[in-house]
């Protein structure tokens, strides 16, 4: 069913999620799930639904003068900027839905005239100060994982991307036990060399503790500026709970902050750094905590709830226990945990029937997954307690399997996408915190919504959680519209993003803002944090030079409430 | 020795910290030690320096013109407007040692106008909106806890007092584990009203985890704008680590953040909110974690270590060990210790020689305190854990004792102050934070400048620690110059803070910035970063009206490095 990926340089190739040499087959009862429920006939298997395998081939030339990329030729060295069509526009796209749909219809995106490799910080000094003087648009790139169109060039410009030079850890200190990193490092190659780092201090080497599901495609400086959760955060925390110092080179100057533990001196600018999704500069240099690396102290649990009610309260009484966390910690709504058994085989079977009898039936039954890290004992100590709790609220203890396949296998669902979408199958993700009290009405809000669109499919889980509340992610899975991709998506996603907002969630947990969640997030924020947010932009941004065009609302126009094309 | 508190409104009834009615005897051990290294005479003990016992009498009256006043009175009642001489002198100074020393020489000090009391938000937009169109600058009162000179009314203006109505809980959440507050309660009143919020959900009640050496006499709101730190920081965090929710009113209009329990949804402006000590609005409302209040799951500990070094690195040790954090810990530095052991009666006696044969000998040794709270369970294993990293490093476990006579005594000492200045005896404290790697150089830099001074006694502790460094707190005690008491001491702290931030300290951990290190505070934060404070400072308060004249170095124009007088 799935298509190869070309080696040419397609359309595809730049669509396609993640490794260029993975393909994900769909569990095969997952396929037969997806053929009943959306009616995919074999036929439509059979002719994948705008596949765009043609070689990229802009129609619009690069709008620099030969003068400005001479310039910028003679600021990172000429093998530095590249203006070919693919990379061009390899550069201008991330991974929404949205950027995908355009790139199978190969529609007319704005683009990115040069893209441009930083060798080291004062080169990045050099480009923003040329672009500043040109007023050209610069954005800076990293792992281009963005699900919130946070890359989309709406004024053309130059890409400044940082993973080709500016990718190494500058330094760890264990003494302080962090890390000092640049920015454009991935994931992978931040992890393994902190694991390598054994020293008398660690024989096992360290961990950077933040493991999103585009761990192995986005880089530590995106995980930032985005404010990124990994799947252990529960216990590790988000990335900007461990941020402890960084430098951030804007128009206006350099912020350096140090790695002081903590001050009182006045607002905490990492704050403002972090979450700043590109707008105000380009972070050179980011100091981050890191743990013991110890995956052998890792320990596993897992549990099945009669309901979703159970399963919340089970979540919020552990979250709210006072005795340490789980690193990770997850429940799974009826839906999503009955798609769970079915794809395990377990629906149906001799397995399910004695579920059933026990008052666990699908449809109602509730998933719940954790794990620890770290010391031993703590981890023992927290996963009894867990158990506590749960048995408390009705569950039945499933063990540690289940959870140790969910961990092996983490990243790999978004590659299923492009499997689903050559079926004609929609299939998106939004994600939101929300705090106890007003969970339930969002979980229900939410899927009252994606549900009401017939056929689909709302899997939602709780991760992420606090004492306070907790992020709910929904999956939903509906049909592609034929011929009216782009506009039937928005419509859909805009219905699902009010369905949040009105029912008392944020717009984001972690994937952050972008320009996906512009329309709505000017009344999120309210008029006087919107004039502060745009002052910040003016003063370090006069300019309007760092990714312009709707990105935090800094400079959208469009209207509200509706997510928007261009 | 102590000079009774008159029942007149006295100079000496504004400068004295605390309870009016509390006077702490300075234990005898203690005195005795004074008076020899501090060559204190029966004289100078008999005949109080300075002790200001002249009734309040002002040669500056208001500023303010009957018609504003008129105004003032129309937006919040005329009981909530007094221009007495007392009040607003008790409204023009903090507890800092230099607001201190200028009461006791009844200097000339810059004075507010008028104490005005909101008796809610409407009342609160009203002034803001008065004092914005007639530019009156208008400063935001709590406690008057400040040790910082965070409330100096260099350019007059009026006192907000929000402790007179604005002092009650909104809300208490038992599903988000969270209390609503308004900014003008005190502590105590705050904790009590949590410990009995009895339900079945908490039969104990709940505890708001902040408990600051000037808990009695600090404010919810004080504590967020100044980013405190309670002695239990430790385990509970700090206050902008407790901050779900808020609203803040300035001259531009109110933001107003939700308590979402987190968002990727841009910068996140909570953390401009903590730290802007008056100087961009007025927190109105703050929605708080709170805690299970459990007393009776109290558990302490301390140790004796041979030396600093054995104790600075068994706190990192602890702090970096990933099994959870005790709630308070602290070590206090050799001269520390030694103070302790001698007030306590241990030095010289039988005990001290068997310590000193075991190795742990005065001038050397060094105590750690600490405490768990909240989960039994996991208290006993952390505790556990720390006597095993204790032990390592060759101390010696010395029980729970000590640790609960610290805990019952935590809020006295900075009631000794007024009864060693009357013996020409001065004393004051300043904290740092620093990194693990810079904590040895810090520690050593600023006790070489202290003890340059003689005869000088200089206490450190080492409390509010992290994974990558700790606070270092410096207790300095000295003589009084007679006739040259402020200039004095300003050279003195100028010198101290010099050594702090040149070996690598932060300005501040959890005093605040306020006029005090405004001086340091540009350079500390780089040219970028204080043009972003002032824009943002322009964005919300155009006018300069919200306490102004050298918080956070907004508008200050002194000299760099050198504490000021007015």
């Amino acid at each position: 069913m799935s298509i190869e990926t070309e080696k040419k340089k397609t359309y595809r190739s730049i669509l396609k999620w993640g490794d260029p040499n993975h393909i994900e087959e769909p569990n095969k009862r997952l396929v037969g799930y997806v053929k009943k429920y959306m009616a995919v006939t074999d036929e439509d298997i059979k002719t994948p639904h705008l596949p765009a395998l043609d070689e990229v081939k802009l129609d619009t030339p690069s709008a620099l003068s030969a003068a400005d990329l001479e310039s910028l030729k003679n600021i990172v060295g000429k093998d530095n900027v590249d203006i070919s069509d693919y990379e061009r526009l390899r550069h201008s796209v991330g991974y929404s839905y949205y950027d995908v749909i355009a790139l199978r219809k190969k529609a007319k995106i704005p683009l990115v005239d040069a893209v441009v490799c930083p060798r080291h910080e004062a080169d990045v000094v050099g480009i923003i100060k040329f672009c500043d003087e040109k007023k050209i648009p610069l954005i800076p790139f990293g792992g281009r994982s963005s699900v919130v169109r946070g890359l989309d060039p709406i004024k053309g410009g130059i890409s400044l991307d940082l993973t080709k030079h500016m990718n190494k850890v500058i330094k760890v200190n264990e003494t302080n036990k962090s890390a000092t990193v640049q920015p454009g490092m991935f994931g992978p190659a931040y992890e393994d060399y902190l694991n390598n780092y054994k020293t008398e201090n660690s024989s096992t080497g360290y961990s950077c503790g933040h493991f999103p599901q585009s761990f192995e495609y986005s880089t530590v400086g995106g995980w930032v500026v985005t404010k990124g959760a990994g799947s252990l955060s529960t216990g590790y925390g988000k990335i900007e709970d461990m941020v402890l110092g960084l430098k951030f080179v804007t128009p206006k100057g350099i912020i350096e902050i140090k790695d002081y533990p903590r001050t009182a001196a006045g607002p905490d600018l990492r704050h403002i750094v972090a979450g700043s999704e590109g707008t105000l500069g380009v972070l050179t240099e980011v100091t981050l905590k890191v743990w013991k690396f110890r995956p052998d102290n890792r320990s596993y649990f897992s549990f099945l709830f009669k309901n979703w009610e159970g399963a919340v309260a089970a979540l919020r009484e552990i979250m709210q226990g006072e005795f340490g966390l789980p690193h990770m910690l997850r429940i799974s709504d009826p839906e999503e945990s009955g798609i769970g058994l079915m794809v395990e085989g377990i629906t149906g079977g001799p397995i399910d029937k004695v579920l059933s009898l026990l008052g666990y039936k699908d449809g109602q039954r509730c998933i719940l997954m954790g794990s620890t890290e770290g010391d031993k004992d703590t981890g023992c100590l927290i996963k009894k307690k867990v158990k506590a709790i749960a048995k408390k609220h009705g569950s039945l203890y499933l063990g540690a399997s289940a959870v140790r396949g969910w961990y092996r296998h983490r990243y790999n669902d978004p590659y299923l996408r492009e499997n689903l979408m050559d079926m004609k199958v929609m299939t998106d993700t939004v994600e939101t915190a929300c705090s106890w009290e007003n969970l339930p009405k969002v979980w229900a809000g939410v899927r009252q919504v994606v549900k009401a669109r017939k056929p689909s499919v709302c899997m939602v889980h709780a991760s992420h959680s606090y004492e306070n509340g907790s992020m709910l992610y929904f999956i939903f899975i509906s049909k592609i519209k034929p011929g009216d991709e782009i506009d039937d998506y928005l419509n859909y996603h805009s219905s699902i993003l009010n369905a949040i907002i009105d029912n008392g969630g944020s717009p984001t947990h972690h994937h952050g803002t972008g320009r996906l969640m512009a329309p709505w997030f000017e009344d999120f924020s309210g008029k006087t944090a919107m004039g502060l947010l745009r002052a910040i932009k003016a003063e370090l941004d006069p300019n309007n030079i760092m990714n312009p065009g709707g990105t935090l609302a800094l400079d959208f126009k469009g209207d509200k409430k509706k997510s928007f094309r261009i």
